[in-house]
């Protein structure tokens, strides 16, 4: 336990000066198992069947996975160039669509030209970079909403979310989820109600989980119930991560993302986006241009190893989905509240 | 087996003459078992558990109920009056939203002016009846889909749907899975998306199992996968069934359709709504006035009696939603069709 992460439990993604530590997120809430990862491939499987999952917490990993290939290619006389080099290409195949993880790749691999262990502290640094920058758009993030979306009213606020962008999500308070703690840490919130997250569960599994930690009042929704509750004045904000977000404001997240956006502009309620700059791809000019990763049809297809559907039938299975920036009331990073739905433009 | 049947299996709820048969909707598509009810409390605990479910299917129901409370009135030598209204409020409380089942309780009982059998036969023809009416509505609903929506697109249309508004929830081919069915047997149908329908999942469970049996093309989705899949063009046409429809052509239908329709809206893709015109409630001025069934919390916590989220959280559960008349491109009825978004009400 590690009194400094505010759920109270280890950092979900952390370098133990020779393997990468992560906490295994498919085995939450029923078991809290840190994984010890010693090699390139070892961390690959853990982000491809998401034990390490959540934005920034691939950022993090994908910059530790650069250090994983310098000290094990170091210990057998290896070339570091060619193993990290082969390493970035690896880790980023797991997770087209989140754009921190080749955040991650590429600031550790830039700092290899100051020599191998300048590579390692560079993504060692990256973990203390996560958190202080987690700290800031949870405070900016709680300023928005106090003062700006609801300053005229006091009263506690429904804050609902997707998926998780919580601590887990990251490596200490989250984005969303730090932004709910901070209002909730200024008495600001009257409930969180989390969405399950289908197909594999993270709201139910994994913000539950941190919302009882954090004893912030929560209820637990299907998806599709989210906009029916928007919809009839159940819900004051809706507030959610990001996995990309384009020059124009767009945004990739989770799949359903998108259904809540659509239920706030119908509604009037604010729709606010919690992301780091580095999940801003200034390279990519729209939401069309962000690739959306398509998980494994048994996702769908069965639950915990039982089958639900008849036997024959496909699935489709898009990880994430694109918001529209003209239904983004805001996104928050640690430097600055952007508002696409007013106009403003996030990139270049 | 009945061959009448477009799905190949029995009629979902029918009369033996002294009983109610019913297929156990909860054991599909691994099981395919006829329940025997043959009193109003073992027909209404089906109903409550959802052995038998779909609008049409409860109006059937409910009428059939009345008939089960006669014949054992008759044969326990009880009062048949006294008896029919007591089965009447039992099986009215079993489920709050859906009006056909109402419906079909007022017909058998308003019937009994004419004597017990003549109520008993009066729900023995609901049964007739909801069959004509579905094929009523299979028809028309693919003549406007082929003449009106798509007359000058003559290509085969991906049509996605939510729940299950097929043979299983009614006697016969259903209502928006029958408007596929027979679009279908027109050769305009190039792959039906079910969306799979949490927390009970009848769209995976029942949907995938009917249009199997139809030959049809399908693929399986999160109900939050639908959004991104419309507003990215890849869905030509919407169709969903419905529980209750106000004067003003609210629809109340099962949780997620609403924001089916918010996605159909902003992406201009048509939304129609397949119901018989006993789902139009007349004394209902709009959707606000619509009672919405809240499930059971277990149905969101858990899965297949494993829990999914951690101990000590609540779960809302609302089992339908309300889409505003301005989202309905149209309602097919089996004599009709109403143009809501373009102002026409279905009601006084």
């Amino acid at each position: 336990m590690n009194a400094d992460t505010p759920a109270g439990y280890e950092r979900t993604v952390d370098w133990n000066g020779d393997d990468v530590l992560a906490i295994d997120q498919t085995l939450l809430p029923h078991d809290e198992v840190v994984l010890r990862l010693h090699d390139v491939e070892a961390l690959a499987e853990a982000i491809r069947s998401l034990r390490i999952r959540g934005a920034m917490a691939l950022g993090v990993a994908g910059g530790l996975g650069i250090a994983l290939a310098v000290r094990r290619a170091q210990e057998q006389g290896e070339d570091v160039i060619g193993a990290t080099q082969k390493a970035a290409a690896t880790l980023l195949r797991t997770r087209p669509t989140a754009v921190n993880l080749a955040r991650g790749i590429e600031h550790v691999l830039a700092a290899l030209e100051g020599g191998a262990d300048a590579a390692v502290e560079a993504a060692i640094m990256l973990i203390g970079t996560d958190v202080s920058t987690n700290r800031a758009i949870a405070e900016a993030g709680a300023d928005f909403v106090s003062t700006v979306l609801f300053a005229a009213r006091h009263s506690e606020l429904v804050v609902l979310t997707h998926c998780n962008a919580g601590a887990l999500a990251s490596v200490d308070v989250g984005t969303a989820l730090g932004i709910v703690g901070a209002l909730h840490r200024r008495g600001r919130v009257l409930e969180a109600i989390a969405c399950e997250t289908r197909p594999l569960l993270q709201g139910a599994r994994l913000t539950c989980f941190e919302l009882a930690r954090m004893d912030i009042p929560c209820s637990l929704v299907v998806d599709s119930a989210a906009a029916g509750l928007i919809t009839r004045g159940d819900v004051d904000l809706v507030v959610v991560g990001a996995d990309r977000i384009a020059a124009n404001g767009d945004v990739a997240n989770k799949v359903g993302t998108l259904s809540h956006a659509l239920a706030c502009q119908h509604a009037g309620v604010p729709f606010v986006v919690a992301a780091p700059e580095t999940t801003i791809d200034a390279g990519c000019p729209s939401g069309a241009d962000v690739p959306i990763e398509e998980r494994s049809a048994e996702e769908v297809l069965e639950f915990a190893g039982a089958r639900t559907a008849p036997g024959g039938v496909r699935a489709r299975n898009p990880a994430f989905d694109v918001t529209p920036a003209a239904l983004v009331t805001a996104i928050v990073t640690e430097r600055r509240v952007i508002r696409p739905a007013a106009g403003e433009r996030p990139g270049p």
